[in-house]
């Protein structure tokens, strides 16, 4: 094995040294009075407090999961389709739950100390407090990629070891095996982000309720009993929620093109592996240049742009880690021509795919800041309508919503396209990789958020002096418009890496297509697009449920604790948390298991196909309807945001208070849950159901058949693989060549004996069977180059009729080859 | 040809004798008094004057569009694929647009003349108020569906004589051609559908912003200048709309179901065109039976249930009919098997499929009931969160619509599983037919609700004694149920009869699989599936701009007209009238382009197979989007129109006027564009790109080839159609059993050699080549039964491994059979 795989790992302990520099340096800072860290204090209790509470029952449902996984792993063989697994799959899973839940608590660990550290710091000056922000979401950002990086890495090794007698058979397994680590890894994001997102909002929502509009006290004070809940809900969702659960795409993304990789034979320096390292070896570079990138973020005095610093910085990693990827590209894979499932491709053309991903990645980023952001045409067009009432404000956000989701399909359509024009499959999945690649620079912008917006929440707690709170509002107001790109960003790559995943799962399951002019497919795609659906408003109720309960719990506080108001008593936040907490944990079950059990369901009941329309189904339905909510959620945001400034209407000056102003507070309320509970839910649903599917793919796999009709006649034409050896590669070698290509990939007697068949068929016209009637102008030139095969299918009237101008060269021959068909 | 043919249109002709008799009897009716009258006589001028505005601007598309058409039908040949057509395809087109245009018209001017007339009624009883009423939404009814079997039956039989010297060409070209005649009436459908949409929703919402809201005045008030306008719309787009829409469905199911009908080769006494027959005969035949339902809808004395009396006719009509269904499809079809496109069936399968296409329409119904029925969970639920505020009331609204379609998704899926099963294709697009057999008299009760609606409006207006708007409102509350149950009718059918549609493009566009697996084709997929988010948002968007609109105007109105507060000056009725006329007319041009052109654009650049995915796409997310809005708007407004009569919301009673109520009236006015523009337009969007699809087929057909591998093998394996001949069928015939079929079915001389060379190629063992490898044990076997290729399949090893415990029967047979693969 050559050292290239050695420095995968590395690389993600190189993030993971520098995240523990960075978080070392977010501690060292001054945390503030004693004031603020008691505040502080307890936002982090509060946070530590949900988290032990969902890792207590996560790892219940780890355990029961493993049990499963363990026992499927040691399953040989079904309906005579062997199965290359292993029972150490479990050990994976649960690996990958331990990682993911890991990462989340890093980056919840180091946000709810740079918080205060971060108010504390904009006493002095922008600079200061952008530079703990910031440093606080790069932990964060490496903390993710480097674990996602240094677990794949570690692990692919381990299982190639363990595997390592299996001969032919090694790499498949570790592979399949490696899928447990992505599956425990994306379920945990599951529950971190719909819990987290229940979380956040029902405290919000609850605190809102009965603090200002009941009691009339303001935002953020002292006095609120659910004051607290609420800023830990930031740190659970917008945090621990979202580390999650780019954490899972990273996995995801990556190991979807080494499924595909696995799949393409390569006689190269790496043992045929290089197409399968390729993905690991460009994200874990695309750590180090994320971390080059974030030398670049950072402000000279209070007029500096921290948007312009944010932005210098990602698209110098983004473009780094471009230009690196053409090298390690060109050094990795081979000059000749590559083959996926029939579509050749070179290594140009992988380039190219990996650039498409990034633009496409950098487009839905563009698009969704357009439509979320203050002064562009889509939040005016909903303060505009404002002036007319609720309703129409409603109507507005409802309608800026769907129309969001118009240039990112097409985009995404268009980017599919693409980077399959490149590179076929792998090109798709290589481009989710390509633009994964700089996740941990992504995610540092993207929880400097929160922080900031936290660091705001204790100046005001505080009663710090106005300059104060104004350096955290511009960093908090920059840190809205990012959470709104970054949210665009994990669509784009959820649905490229379902889309990779997707096609791993067509592999593996047997099937060679998903047709959905066959009925029971296109019911599969019908109940698939419902899913998003149901999951959405399940998630929209479990925030409505969780906030009554936070209503009844504060509104007891007020009533039964005698002196909170006036200061004299301290309300019981921890009773608060713990409501959020149990609420939260208690309503994420529902829709969890619907993601999770579904697929199983119906590929065990319908089979691969079927399951695959459903996968498409939710694939497509989830994309649009997480755009959608997440932007309509974003845009009423920004839109009652605007108020605060003062927004002009028809001449007339509005501001908060006035009537149109609680008309957009309405549509922000309303907007809560879509963009922060069931929108980003999208993301991991689609995933976590691909990867399902791609679990129990060899349990519910079909023998190769081409469908219903067709049968062997079918299979032999479109060449599939047999085990390692690619039949379609064979038919184009010589006897002799085939037995040195079968023996360099360890196929085993079975295999070689096919593809040497293959190669004996058809050797003296190389690519025969593929297109028999272009390569051959008449019957007697078939049946001396292909055989007997050949030869009969030219015979037949049919196909010679089919495409008889490329065929003869003139209609006497065509009389003479075609039985006069073709000669009219 | 048998006479059976000409029983279609002579039962279009008794629908609409029925309805002359029924029409004149409405108009004989006591019109009440002079201001009644009046008013009356405003609104029927509005609601024509909307008809001629809209039927002017159709008149320019239909002109365009049927030269376009014209000129397509001269088009012979397409890349070597031959088509079918004539020029004659453009009068087609206008004959549809027509027929639609006057079904509207028909059921607008008897609306607008059954509503006063009610008013009238209920001044008696309310049995002869549901008398009037029911009977003016018969003559609606039994107008649509009169002139859409009239229309296709009589074409049919023209042009099969038209066309007649074409031999075997001659079914084929006149269905071609028929197809314009479904794609006149849906292309004006969807204009009627949105155009009308948002006349209705702009005039109430510009009514209520000014009229109640501004000056203060009553709803229906006769001094708010828009208050015509609002009840012109209920006429507009309650019934024009409506009716068209039905129309538009109830002619592409037919017209489905034939198409696919055409393609299955039936033994029969109906010259091979009884399954082309069957959908327009039963289709008939429900005109019959739902005329017998109408007798059965009637109430005795005031307590009568009225909705129990439009439930018996209704189920009354559908019973009667599905027991038709029996007989005819047993005289009909003939005992035989028969087979569309590899799937076998019997004529029992036939009549199961539509039993199941009843259940589905009567499920679908039922649910949609649920949701939005006064009572209920998911209204309660709304009304409870409307005690919060705005905003949790819309979030409970949106969270019902999105749950609403958790079991209408699956029912469809099961419907569509179902159907195939029983009977293929032509099952999923009979049950649909079978569904909509019954639609004169869906259509009876859905057009009652509107005009109970505007008499309870003309007996407000004209101040008539309580218990005349009580019965008017007794009428008017069973209404708003019926027209929820009509649209999830609508929504099921439409769903269906894209289906049919799609798989009827299916064949004509010469691919045999949709493969969502292909990059291009999930691509088109996901462009599909956002068109109607993009659909719904410019509806919505259009609502509200002409809203706006027609606020400008009242506000004039008031300020310049001196004397309307004091009634001493009459508002400008008219000019009202023309805004929303001309608001509704320029709004639907964008939404209606983008259905016309996106399917042909499509098809045009990238090629059937995405195009089927595009379509796919927008079927499933359409009626997902449909099935949401309308559930949602339904379930608003109920909740809204629960505190009428005082809700309970923990312990309290709230009525109108209170704070919840002041909710509930946002979530019914977000509700209004969903329920009745957006929404119900979801529908005619799916239908009218399914049917330009269709149009355009062969224009973009590809030469039969199974896909980018394969080749010829694969095509031979599935036994595509050559033209009339069933290849599938041919191997399984001796040649002269062969011969005679190909004389039957007129085939061509190049199809019935193609025939002939199958039925000699498998001739021993029938099913030879579709499952070789199963029917033969051994080489030497197949080499006998089924020649050369079977045989040379049966060696190859590949095809071995693959099933081989189905093909030895012990491990020494495998060993000598598949050369020690399989033996293993």
């Amino acid at each position: 094995m050559n050292q290239v795989i050695y420095l995968v790992p590395a690389l993600g302990i190189i993030g993971l040294i520098v995240m523990a520099v960075k978080s070392a340096w977010v501690s060292k800072q001054d945390a503030g009075d004693k004031n603020m860290q008691e505040l502080a204090g307890y936002i982090a209790q509060g946070a530590m407090a949900f988290l032990k509470a969902e890792w207590k029952v996560l790892s219940i449902f780890v355990l029961i999961a493993a049990v499963l996984l363990a026992y499927s792993g040691t399953i040989k063989e079904v309906n005579g389709v062997e199965i290359h697994s292993s029972w150490i799959i479990s050990i994976a899973f649960i690996i990958g739950a331990v990682f993911s839940a890991t990462a989340g608590y890093i980056g919840m660990k180091v946000a709810t100390k740079a918080n205060v550290r971060t108010t504390q710091a904009a006493r002095t000056s922008l600079a200061q407090a952008l530079k703990v922000s910031f440093t606080g979401g790069t932990v964060m950002g490496l903390g993710v990629a480097g674990l996602a990086v240094l677990g794949l890495g570690s692990l692919f090794i381990i299982f190639l070891n363990i595997f390592s007698d299996l001969g032919e058979n090694t790499i498949k397994t570790a592979i399949e095996v490696l899928t447990g680590f992505s599956l425990g890894a994306e379920s945990i994001a599951l529950f971190a982000r719909v819990g987290g997102g229940i979380y956040t909002k029902a405290a919000d929502v609850g605190a809102d309720l009965v603090g200002k509009v009941e009691a009339g006290i303001p935002e953020d004070d002292v006095r609120n009993p659910a004051t607290i809940a609420d800023n830990v809900g930031d740190n659970v969702g917008d945090v621990a929620g979202m580390g999650a659960d780019l954490f899972g795409s990273y996995v995801a993304t990556i190991l979807a093109t080494m499924v595909l990789g696995q799949e393409i034979y390569v006689d190269d320096n790496f043992g045929g592996m290089s197409p399968i390292l390729l993905p690991m070896l460009i994200c874990g570079l695309g750590i180090v240049f994320s971390i080059v990138g974030t030398w670049f973020v950072k402000v000279k005095d209070e007029k500096s742009n921290v948007q312009a610093a944010l932005n210098i910085g990602n698209w110098l990693a983004m473009i780094l880690t471009v230009i690196a990827s053409y090298f390690v590209v060109n050094y990795m894979l081979p000059d000749d021509e590559l083959t996926l499932r029939g579509v050749p491709f070179t290594k140009n053309g992988v380039f190219m795919a990996i650039i498409i991903g990034t633009i496409v990645g950098a487009i839905m980023s563009i698009v969704t800041e357009y439509y979320t952001a203050m002064g562009k045409r889509p939040v005016n067009s909903i303060i505009k309508k404002s002036a007319t009432g609720h309703a129409t404000n409603i109507i507005g956000g409802l309608s800026v919503g769907m129309e969001s989701t118009v240039v990112p399909m097409i985009v995404l359509a268009a980017g599919i396209m693409g980077s399959y024009h490149f590179a076929g499959l792998y090109g798709v999945a290589i481009a989710a990789a390509g633009m994964m690649a700089t996740t941990a620079m992504q995610l540092a912008i993207d929880a400097f958020g929160p922080i900031a917006d936290n660091a705001g929440g204790i100046a005001e707690m505080s009663q710090l002096p106005p300059e104060v709170r104004e350096r955290t509002d511009n960093l908090d107001a920059v840190g809205n418009t990012t959470a709104a790109t970054g949210k665009g960003f994990a669509i784009a790559s959820a649905a490229l890496t379902s889309l990779a995943l997707f096609a791993a799962f067509v592999g593996i399951a047997g099937i060679s297509a998903i047709d959905i002019y066959k009925a029971p497919v296109l019911a599969g795609l019908f109940v698939g697009a419902m899913i998003p659906f149901i999951f959405s408003a399940l998630a929209i109720e479990a925030v409505g449920k969780a906030a009554m309960d936070m209503v009844q719990e504060v509104r007891r506080q007020f009533r039964e604790i005698p002196g909170i108001m006036e200061y004299k008593a301290k309300p019981e936040y921890e009773k608060c948390v713990e409501i959020s907490t149990r609420a939260s944990i208690r309503e994420m079950m529902l829709p969890g298991a619907i993601a999770l059990i579904t697929p199983i369901i119906i590929g065990f009941l319908f089979g691969p196909e079927v399951l695959g329309g459903l996968l498409a189904g939710v694939t497509v339905s989830g994309v649009l309807m997480g755009i959608f909510q997440s932007n309509a959620g974003g845009a009423w945001d920004n839109a009652k945001k605007s108020f605060e400034k003062g927004v002009e209407i028809n001449g007339e000056i509005y501001y908060k208070k006035s009537e149109p102003h609680k008309a957009s507070v309405t549509g922000d309320t309303v907007g809560d849950p879509f963009k922060d509970t069931s929108g980003p839910s999208m993301n991991i649903l689609i995933k976590l159901m691909s990867i399902v599917s791609l679990v129990i793919a060899p349990y519910i796999a079909v023998p190769n058949t081409g469908g219903t009709v067709g049968g062997a006649c079918c299979m032999e034409g479109k060449m599939e693989m047999s085990g390692k050896c690619d039949l379609d590669k064979c038919a184009k070698m010589t006897p002799e060549e085939c037995a040195s290509y079968c023996d360099k990939m360890g196929c085993s007697a079975e295999e070689k004996e096919a593809c040497m068949h293959m190669s004996k068929k058809h050797h003296g016209n190389s690519s025969c069977m593929a297109g028999c009637e272009h390569n051959c102008s008449n019957k007697e030139e078939c049946q001396k180059n292909c055989g007997d095969q050949c030869a009969s299918m030219h015979a037949s009237n049919h196909t010679c009729g089919d495409s008889c101008e490329h065929q003869c060269s003139s209609q006497d021959e065509c009389q003479k080859n075609c039985n006069g068909k073709c000669s009219s």
